[in-house]
């Protein structure tokens, strides 16, 4: 079983012991997914680019916590939907290496 | 190496490669990561809950696309700044159970 | 003045006044929206659509924050690109009555 | 009538002429607006702070159009909701005062 695998198998006990599945439409979790990627872009809003990489302990446990509640709800999004999160990631990694060579983005602005 | 550290991996690589390091603060990474999601919810703005499960294949493969851009652009600003996913979605699982004791939300609507 | 360029004259004011016009670049201020915008979300992400219309009057008024708070970045975003929010709006619902005609989307899924 | 009052009135029409009040739940519309300013976002994403304030003609025009959406889609939540746009800001603007008074918040970075 791999970290996802595991993570994903306590995610949904926990759901199911308090009666959550009702809730984890994939409507409403993308809805949850917008919610705590903003809580996570809060943190950074009005600092510098070269501000935002090391913070205060409290911080960067708040930054970790938020991290934690993406990584989890897209996990049980991925599962609502039957998606395998690994596999889709190495499709779309080859997918990127054919869409930007890398002789014709290297040294030019990211768009 | 576990299948988080190998994706960790090949982008970085694959950033490297193409000088896109210097695009990836945690500022710009959050801002990637919010707009990933938001195409993720494109597709189920206008769907009833209860559609936003199955979907016809060309979908289907755009929104596994979705979920796949999310996982790196976690992954990376994970990297930029020094949190393991894993370790802080056990964290807050654990912290989870205690913050929502089954007996005291089951049966109860989700806030 | 229209009720849109009062406004503006009181949030630079107000920005000017606590010298915060240092940190309302567009890339900071599109931040700010994203956040406000998923406060907003918040409110609505397990609801079912039909329960989303009225709320108790304590949500009522967090909800009109939020929309005020929208309102007040998206103004001063316009502002500092030098974009007139109004044009913008008519322009924009002029080419949609052309992009989307009566007899071809009514009675079909929105997408 | 106020310029919010007069697009608002296009809105409603333009909506109802294609059979769309169905898809305007205060939930969906809140999925849009969040679409809508990922949109303005990934505009800025990977732009410097300092260079997110003039574009090309191109993204200026399309930047334009994000905001018009922006600014539509509140004002039809605002109206499914009941809440008057104007007047919220206004109070917001009233609270703000206080909860920033200008000596305390002026030479300390915003939060």
């Amino acid at each position: 079983m791999t970290i996802l695998e595991d993570i994903k198998a306590k995610l949904k006990q926990f759901a199911k012991e308090r009666d959550w599945e009702q809730f984890h439409s994939p409507k409403n979790l993308s809805m949850a997914l917008s919610v705590e990627v903003a809580e996570l872009v809060e943190h950074f809003q009005w600092l510098k680019e070269t501000d935002s990489f090391r913070h205060e302990r409290a911080t960067q446990l708040a930054i970790a916590e938020e991290i934690a509640d993406i990584q989890m709800y897209l996990i049980l999004l991925a599962d609502q939907l039957d998606i395998d999160i690994a596999t889709s990631v190495n499709d779309k990694i080859e997918k990127n290496k054919d869409r930007f060579p890398i002789e014709s983005v290297k040294g030019r602005a990211k768009k």
